[in-house]
């Protein structure tokens, strides 16, 4: 799965101007408010040439970002599988947790998922776009191969798949940024047996989930 | 429960002293690594005037950080009175939750927490530091309240502990960090009830815990 479509000799000046656009008008709008119109616009581009070169809104954010790989079609590759298997009943929780454990810590992506979650956490800027981006395309995905609806509509599935959320990167800070000795020294297997019942139950689970919420941008600093 | 003990006049240069040599000693040599010994050393002090001035290493460091507060001392009062009715059991982990959020965000903690996570995750001197610290001071207080053996002591109590800490480090960057809306939009109440069963099954319930561990120093970047 590459970030980049098929490139053909002598454009290549032209894709670098419109990632380096992208990636100005990504860091100055957020994942939502930057818009392929604009972008083209201040790559000195047609719309359709950016569709062209780069698909979708978000391979034009890995291709900006300079990611290896476009993180939600990694991810719905890594999980579609075994979903259909577990189809979000027991056992999925635990499936999720190995795979994304074994991306992050992959050759490929570790120094990509740190660099990423460095800038979000000292640059508020960074953040909005982070956050905007996972509510964008990583949750969508999440949300599809575990079965629930789509959470751009639903407030309870964007609750239930942001919870997931809160201990997925909590497990990636404690064991890939702070060290915790318990977390960074225990095995993949161990950790996914440990937390996959607590994804489970935030994706099918009882949980109190807020009625009606006010819908505002990402970035609550 | 305030950070330093009373001072006299007059001292307050000593006083001065002795903090920036702490936290010159606590960022070179990581919490385990600084010595009172030391830092009295580079402060050209008697070891007993630290000890006098400061009391514990978890004193010292507070003051070093300009923490407002010692963080284990106001996580135990805030937790003991409704620990001692639930005393981890159902309960517990929703207390645990709403304690966290409503110290984290308040006015007088909210910017030093943030700071300290910054900090953690853009230079690995001070994850080295700030991993430390809890595992030696949060942790103890934590497993202390929950009824569970000292974590130096018990590497299951410590990998419970280091668990809860997964999933209460991950709420505190999606919703104060990142911002994520519905985390950031959640009330603290419907948090405690979405996390704290997560929480109590990390601290009591049939988990993996990891037969033997080699013990390492934190901060396995």
């Amino acid at each position: 799965v590459s970030a980049a479509r098929g490139r053909r000799v002598g454009d290549s000046g032209t894709r670098e101007a419109i990632a380096d656009a992208a990636r100005a008008q990504f860091a100055s709008h957020g994942y939502h408010g930057a818009t392929i119109r604009a972008i083209a616009a201040a790559a000195g581009v047609d719309p359709a040439l950016v569709h062209h070169y780069y698909g979708t809104k978000e391979s034009l954010f890995a291709a900006a970002m300079r990611l290896p790989v476009v993180p939600s079609e990694v991810l719905a590759a890594a999980l579609e599988p075994a979903a259909r298997a577990a189809r979000s009943g027991p056992g999925f929780g635990e499936l999720m947790v190995q795979t994304a454990l074994t991306l992050w810590e992959s050759d490929e992506l570790s120094d990509t998922f740190l660099g990423l979650l460095r800038s979000a956490v000292t640059s508020e800027q960074a953040a909005v776009m982070l956050s905007e981006f996972i509510a964008d395309s990583i949750f969508a995905t999440l949300a599809r191969v575990a079965g629930l609806e789509t959470p751009k509509n639903s407030p309870e599935a964007e609750y239930r798949i942001s919870m997931v959320a809160t201990q997925m990167l909590g497990l990636a800070l404690t064991r890939m940024v702070l060290g915790l000795p318990a977390v960074a020294d225990a095995s993949v297997d161990d950790l996914a047996a440990t937390v996959g019942p607590a994804i489970d139950r935030y994706l099918t689970g009882e949980i109190p989930v807020p009625a009606r919420r006010r819908r505002r941008r990402a970035g609550g600093h």
